[in-house]
């Protein structure tokens, strides 16, 4: 993709970010299913750069929205920079995007953008249901897999179908993995939050405890106010209003409720529940089942509990 | 179009900024264009819609860059929300933008896609060197024609291509369209430079002398720049760095060095070169004249002089 152009306030900031590097997942499940269904890698190419320079786009405007100083442990592009020269970036990737995408063969360049666009709305309509969940006062579970489903899962499905229509996949197949990938996404997601706060912290890229730091209500802390009952709930109602306290204290405490509830075994039951879900999605396909042992092996990589 | 998706904090500002009004320029040019290659308005319909939410969100996003506190004598919406959800509603404006460009004759798609999203990433090049030039040292005048052909005059030239294109226009009565909606837009900004300046503050929606209050590197300001001599380059200078001054005398004393200097004369003139550029390329697109005549009047209803 030709990045070299003019000004450099502009294309300096998308290099970065670009080049900050990251697991690559979307791109790889566009040309893991493009595979699957017997296609082209070089018809499905562009595509998969557009899908992971439209996440890249994401990044860049939440971490505006989130005031995140690092992303990948260097500073993020409107630190680095400014708001401003982040905002007008993030605008050229999503058009960059854009032009990526419509340059797969025309006879699927409908179909690519309907899936494409669909999802970048769904996307920003996650992101702000997000943002509204940190001062919404009642957040329901369903409420949460909705948000995770909409601001990670369905790209994770797009990639997928995206690349299933550059390889002429049947309608039925597009769906059905389309839906493997949001279950998949889903499970990623709720595992991402188990690992917040039950990760090894030597192993975890983050601080462990972060999302108990910051009160996010994720499925962790949406069941534990479900079930906390006596003690345990006035002491989580505790935890969630004090302002000044210890961060170590603070996720000791929470991490001793959610122990004594069973938190982590019941989010570890919801999220097999979708990883199950997926399964039955991907064995769904009519293809060779040989074909999507890749497909199954990258899922369960992305499932890998810390020891 | 439908906007009435979920959350309602994501979608409340889009309607908000598309209620707001407006000339709707944009959409009559692909409207005009469509009709004057004999296409048929409900094929144009989509993209003309599609360029004005771009329109829309560009105004958006540049209203959270300038810090502007009104739009259109209303509150901007980073004001009336904040700039994360400016920020979002903006993004998703854009995706909607592109799924109504989508919409059009598949057999029209690419062409019209093809031209739409050049000219989105030259509109954030042209507002990127905008705001380069409010700290930059030296501006050129061929800098700043670039800089207000890409941040302006593309998108008329890309909406009349766009209309074109959706009426089956050939390729070089598309591109000469393009150059009269390009050049028009030229002259269209000089000319609002000029009346940012020469204006009858009662029939003038902003405040006159503004670009002169803010420094604003416009062709009237750069031109007096390179042809004042002693007392009045002196003076002007004075004037660009004086930090502590009176709004009002700023503006007499700037206006005073740009009539001593004929600034006014010599910015219809480079305006005027422009509008006949426009009106060269319209004369060579290979329709009968009287189709034409349409356009023109827009075209001289856009130059018209206050008295």
């Amino acid at each position: 993709m030709d990045l070299s152009g003019q000004p450099s306030e502009l294309y300096d900031p998308i290099r970065y970010m670009m080049q900050l590097g990251g697991k690559r997942i979307r791109p790889v499940l566009v040309l893991m299913a493009n595979e699957l269904f017997g296609g082209k890698e070089e018809l499905a190419m562009p595509a998969a750069l557009g899908i992971e320079v439209f996440h890249n786009f994401t990044l860049l405007h939440d971490d505006i929205m989130d005031k995140a100083p690092l992303r990948r442990a260097k500073p993020t592009v409107h630190v680095k920079w400014n708001s401003d020269i982040a905002i007008l970036s993030g605008d050229t990737m999503f058009v960059r995007a854009c032009q990526l995408m419509t340059s797969v063969e025309s006879r699927n360049m409908k179909k690519v953008l309907d899936i494409f666009y669909k999802t970048a709305v769904e996307v920003c309509e996650g992101q702000q249901m997000d943002m509204n969940f940190e001062t919404a006062q009642t957040v329901t579970i369903q409420d949460y897999i909705h948000m995770i489903s909409l601001k990670t899962a369905v790209l994770l499905g797009a990639s997928l179908a995206i690349g299933a229509v550059c390889a002429d996949a049947s309608e039925k197949d597009t769906a059905s993995i389309y839906e493997f990938g949001k279950n998949l996404g889903i499970a990623f997601q709720l595992h991402d939050d188990i690992l917040d706060v039950y990760a090894d912290q030597e192993k975890f890229g983050k601080q462990v405890g972060g999302d108990i730091i910051a009160n996010k209500k994720t499925f962790l802390l949406l069941k534990a106010m479900e079930m906390a009952k006596g003690d345990d709930a006035a002491q989580l109602r505790h935890w969630l209003n004090v302002k000044d306290f210890n961060s170590a204290e603070k996720v000791k405490a929470v991490t001793g409720i959610y122990d004594r509830i069973g938190i982590k075994a019941l989010s570890e039951k919801e999220m097999d529940k979708y990883f199950t879900l997926s399964m039955d999605n991907l064995h769904s396909i009519s293809v060779h089942a040989d074909g999507k042992e890749q497909l199954i092996r990258l899922a369960e990589q992305l499932m890998v509990r810390e020891k």
